[in-house]
């Protein structure tokens, strides 16, 4: 009996962190859908890079084993009853979500090389090729350096202190889980896979939001998740979209017009709970005092930088002003929360506008304060498009301290698009 | 794979709590061993006693339920295995500790049969017949009505809650280790057996103390987890060798004399770390008062009832006056522990005497606060020997609210042997 199963687990030769290509975020592969259909032959480079310069990732990880999870990666494809979740199931209500042109292309896939240099303390990583290919390197390599830093720690424990960090976690998540339930109509998605803590932990947590939330879990940003535990895959679009537009604006006016560009492109594909509005990429009160009519009669707005009640409070008035009724109106909030903020906001804004949640990092990842020196706690890991076609991306949001690109392209973008003096925030995670 | 395992499980009626005859505390086979020799044909009465009222085990346990657990331990015999453990260990550091006639006495055991009734909202449990029979109830009949009372809480409650009860429990049990370890020469055994939360996490509790303690950690008094663990069975004896020999005396004299009878006994089959005195059955100031030389000359003493420090104290006063060193002698708490208690004790008398912990419920069983109502906290189940030949047995400790036996008769013991004024403690656990 356990025999085999241990025999079988011997050849592997690593324990691979990523096992399959839906392993990640559903936006991802909405947007790559879209991006397949509209801008397929774009050249991108993704790059990683570590906000948090205290965590030395060279030191903590093995170059070799590193290569060898990236390398695993790169041998997955598509499976067959992955492909019929993707083709079969209902998204949002609808079905055939993903068209069969796409799907085609999606089950030849087979991810891009990766580039990987150590340079002092941390590692380069950097992916290139076509975009729709490229971009799905995104969330597999967060995962990866984000667990094979956390098996770094654990690699020196005993077998009970592990027990003991894991039941202290599993405590940890409850409690907040506890205090989150019995608020009527408070809605809250798993957004974690990304900076998870591993992939068994999310999967862990998001059955402890099954059980502990009830319908007030919505579902969890993971395909593969959504898919084993039969649950909504949750997510729509993302802060690449409008970067690589904007890189590839031949001049200013197209720059400016860019991010509707991109929503334009996102309307004729999608409807309902999809139109989603991610309005912070350069500037949320410009972008929303220089959008179409159209965009107003979108299902919502994701908050994902600056002062969430701010930005909540700039859209709410935004839909006053352009004739819609708050209160039919779906804001997410998806930055650096956890359950404090998410009441807090929640009784700020709940019947104001329907309010949801996308919770990320602190809930498939919180074992701050659960080893000596914090070794476990959480940082702040981005992969981000850089350029495209040759063009470097530029990112603003409402807070300068997540800006990033050329300091040049920085200027000329707030600029053009009108971004005035910005309040800066703590990026925690 | 799995499949197997699930039609094996599914087989049983029930899931049995007690699987083996000695899944026991080793000091019941010790003490066993030493009745069939010296009192095999005692005739005996065991009753379990709940002197936790609050706990209305009758509402809690369905009766047909505990007679299935009870019936199943009657089913038990010893396995092939278990004899081999017995007969070729070393406890400490003896060979061949149970001797060939016990042991194919042993083989053949089955346990005799029990008595139950429900009284109001409490079980009467009693057991009849021969001593060495009769006696090996006691464990298994504790543990059973322990785990059965966990199980009626446990059933109401979710998978993920079920998962972070235990992670809570598991965290505290190791912030406990967490605060004993370091202390050099601190030795704690478990004695946790007979008011356990239930076999498996008992089982957690020992790993985990071996662990965290490494050789702070001295063993199991359960024969079952130090066989499967290849861990030290520890322990010596109990109250009811005394509570028997008493009960059997015919007159004040042979009362007076027969605490002492019981130790002549051991003496003659035990030498070493097994010569502890347990003199608090008829009160401790007594009993060394008036106790043989040859006594002093014993490993040490075992303090379970009344104010540790003082009983200690006495002990340390009567090697002394006996003309013995105490930084010589063993002193074995074993009342009422928790890390606080523990720690208190191993700081005062570290030094002066040699000293060691018998942890019981609250290592095996501190599940306080884990549960709304508290309804998974420990309580205070005993299963004591009540006449012996159609006498009634006797109990007083240092401790009046642990007495027990007719009115008449503990006013006849306490003039027999000399017991003053004693003060009160809370029974706990």
């Amino acid at each position: 009996m356990e025999i085999a199963t241990r025999v079988w687990n011997h050849r592997w030769k690593i324990d691979p962190i990523v096992r399959s290509l839906i392993d990640t975020d559903f936006y991802k592969l909405l947007m790559c859908q879209s991006v397949y259909h509209n801008r397929r032959d774009t050249q991108v480079t993704f790059s990683l890079i570590n906000r948090s310069s205290n965590v030395p990732l060279a030191k903590l990880i093995d170059e070799g084993e590193l290569r060898e999870q990236l390398d695993h990666i790169r041998s997955l494809s598509l499976t067959r009853g992955e492909s019929t979740w993707l083709r079969g199931n209902t998204f949002y209500g609808k079905r055939q979500m993903f068209r069969p042109d796409f799907m085609e292309w999606f089950e030849n896939l087979r991810l891009p090389p990766y580039f990987l240099e150590r340079v002092g303390d941390q590692y380069e990583l950097t992916f290139e090729g076509s975009w729709p290919e490229v971009m799905l390197w995104e969330i597999p390599a967060l995962a990866v350096l984000m667990e094979l830093r956390g098996r770094a720690v654990l690699n020196h424990m005993g077998k009970f202190e592990l027990q003991v960090l894991y039941a202290r976690a599993a405590t940890k998540l409850w409690e907040k889980i506890e205090r989150l339930r019995g608020q009527p109509g408070l809605k809250i998605a798993d957004f974690g896979t990304r900076r998870r803590h591993s992939f068994l932990w999310q999967d862990w947590c998001v059955q402890a939001m099954v059980e502990g939330l009830g319908d007030g879990f919505t579902g969890t940003s993971n395909c593969l998740i959504a898919k084993n535990r039969d649950l909504e895959a949750i997510g729509t679009n993302a802060h690449e979209l409008p970067m690589v537009y904007a890189a590839l604006a031949e001049d200013d006016e197209a720059l400016a017009r860019a991010p509707y560009d991109v929503l334009a492109d996102w309307h004729r594909e999608h409807e309902g709970n999809l139109r989603m509005i991610l309005p912070d990429t350069y500037g949320t009160e410009g972008f929303l005092r220089n959008a179409p009519d159209w965009l107003a009669g979108w299902t919502g707005i994701r908050i994902d930088s600056g002062d969430p009640e701010t930005g909540a409070e700039i859209a709410i008035r935004w839909w006053q002003e352009r004739g819609e009724d708050p209160r039919e109106k779906l804001v997410i909030f998806s930055d650096g929360l956890d359950e404090e903020k998410i009441l807090e906001l929640y009784h700020k804004f709940a019947g104001r506008v329907r309010v949801s949640f996308g919770w990320g990092t602190l809930l498939t990842n919180d074992f701050r304060g659960l080893t000596p020196d914090d070794r476990l706690a959480p940082f702040s890991l981005v992969c981000k498009a850089i350029s495209a076609n040759g063009r470097p991306t530029v990112k603003l949001s409402d807070n300068p301290n997540k800006a990033m690109g050329p300091a040049e392209e920085i200027a000329r973008y707030k600029r053009v698009f009108e971004v005035g003096e910005q309040e800066r925030h703590e990026v925690v995670v």
